[in-house]
């Protein structure tokens, strides 16, 4: 809707949720910034792969769905108008703090004082099971590797694969919609938050989701893409058919940094290291927030990411502004000293 | 509502925004906590000093004021059921990590596994100006150092004093109701957020907000408690007065960190060090977040409070599961690796 401008103060890769508080943080510090994204629309993974999955950890935010976050996220920098490059991939960076230049993949190129990447988990796309046949089922919709609408799931026989977060809260979701749920994890015990291992063991002894472990995914049956059953067996390599109108496999992404692993700063297979508290990569000038951003004792949740943003884009101020020192301290009323 | 325990697994000191979603991370972690606060009520400054203050930064949430941002995180938590202890002060902590003893100056002791300090500036109250006759004015409100209810600021004459974010927040949450608005500040420069420096530039333009600079307060005019002006007096001394029906000075709040400073651990005169990334303090097993808390690159942000309360719950955990692995890393949907 905004013209793109051909230079900013901060380019913002990623248009996720942090990415989005980026660029709001940023305005309210009256930094000039454009978010850029590989999708066509911002909310990363949010909007496009969970939009209806409810989140619980955002503070003040009972439970919101990703697509609703994202909706409150863009209300909250509407003000601004921040321009956007959408549907393009950064493919280069060079220059260097004060001076960046970027390079999409569409030949679009934007010049930037400082940057900062809240690339989430980076290029991603679902980890799929080794399973004879699978892309017949994928194509007719029968294996699902994303929720997007809940009401699609209406008295299913749905088999929900994985022993992660994921698995586990599509699980608790599904669960009073669905006809039935099984839950196939190679391992006794699955890996969620406490309270969700609590309502897990709730929902078992209501019979509202019936547990297959210890027992991992071995075929599909059914032919034109119509599902009839998933083949489950144990470690002895006994099968077991769980009737079933849908697979919902939760095995995570596989990502990888694609090109910012070549831009010059240290990074690991798909993260970056920051420095704590000002968020700045090893490339001075060059920030990392959210999920792609890694320090010791880093919490994965998109409330740290937020948190994130607040300190990249403070941090980041004095590159833009080198003569002004920065005074701001509260959004919120404190007052200074008197005298 | 609830009976507090005798004991229990974390013990937060303090309701306010950060202390409430420390209770909600610890109850997402299966932790049991109580809350503790000298006020009556929760919500901490939010509440009892800004209830209609609105709040600009909090992620997801455009514009909420101090009094519903406390309603919602209390929502967050309401399924939890979180006893608290509330009218008292905590004026001792004894014992060591695992085992701590908190006693209040009503007399109750609550047992603690770890504990959680979110006392926000500490024991607060205004700082006053010193001009004669003040508390006649403080006694028929024609002096107030809060804005609890806004409506009754309707068309009257009002001078805030102050150079800080609590001036400038509340000359521009009052422009458009009252009769007149003068700002009156010691030096030329104002301190605030980049994006409420412009919106005072704006409102100046306007003639909403009339900036009396530099300028200091020296006396107050009226009898029995009502006020007709308010003298300023500049450099040079020389006397002005405006006329006004109100007087709000926002010289910031007088702080000490209270019985805090006794406890044993590290501390400044208003702040508690800690460790970033899991917000411990000096004595193992206490951990303070919030704008008590203070460490490198410390923004106050009420959002950075709530990064610390995840960070503190996670950090903590082991003391009260000390042979469970915290698997936890999501509450949105993120796989784990298959195989």
């Amino acid at each position: 809707m905004t013209d793109t401008p051909a230079e900013t103060d901060v380019a913002i890769i990623g248009a996720g949720p942090a990415g989005l508080f980026a660029a709001f943080q940023c305005a309210m510090l009256r930094l000039r910034c454009v978010l850029l994204d590989v999708l066509p629309e911002t909310g990363g993974q949010c909007a496009a792969l969970y939009p209806e999955k409810p989140i619980y950890d955002i503070p003040a935010c009972p439970a919101v769905e990703g697509a609703q976050l994202i909706a409150r996220l863009e209300e909250q920098i509407a003000p601004f108008a921040v321009p956007r490059l959408l549907g393009h991939k950064v493919e280069s960076l060079s220059g260097q703090r004060g001076q960046f230049v970027l390079g999409t993949d569409k030949g679009a190129s934007l010049k930037a004082k400082a940057v900062i990447i809240a690339a989430g988990a980076g290029a991603f796309g679902p980890n799929r099971p080794p399973l004879d046949g699978l892309e017949a089922f994928e194509a007719s919709g029968a294996v699902q590797y994303y929720v997007r609408r809940k009401a699609e799931f209406e008295n299913r026989r749905i088999v929900i694969a994985g022993g992660g977060d994921s698995a586990l809260d599509w699980a608790l979701a599904l669960k009073d919609k669905a006809e039935h749920v099984y839950l196939v994890h190679r391992r006794d015990r699955f890996r969620g938050a406490p309270e969700s291992l609590r309502q897990l063991d709730e929902a078992v002894a209501a019979g509202l989701i019936e547990k297959v472990v210890p027992y991992q995914l071995h075929g599909l049956r059914g032919q034109d893409g119509r599902l009839e059953g998933v083949e489950v067996s144990d470690l002895n390599g006994d099968v077991r058919t769980l009737e079933a109108d849908v697979l919902l496999p939760f095995f995570g992404l596989a990502t990888d940094l694609g090109p910012v692993a070549r831009w010059g700063m240290d990074t690991t297979r798909a993260t970056i290291p920051v420095t704590p508290s000002t968020c700045e990569t090893s490339l001075p000038g060059v920030f990392a927030i959210g999920d792609v951003a890694t320090y010791p004792g880093k919490l994965k949740l998109i409330l740290q990411g937020f948190s994130e943003a607040a300190m990249a884009a403070h941090a980041l101020y004095p590159i833009i502004n080198p003569d002004q020192a920065l005074h701001f301290e509260y959004s919120t009323t404190k007052g200074v000293p008197a005298g």
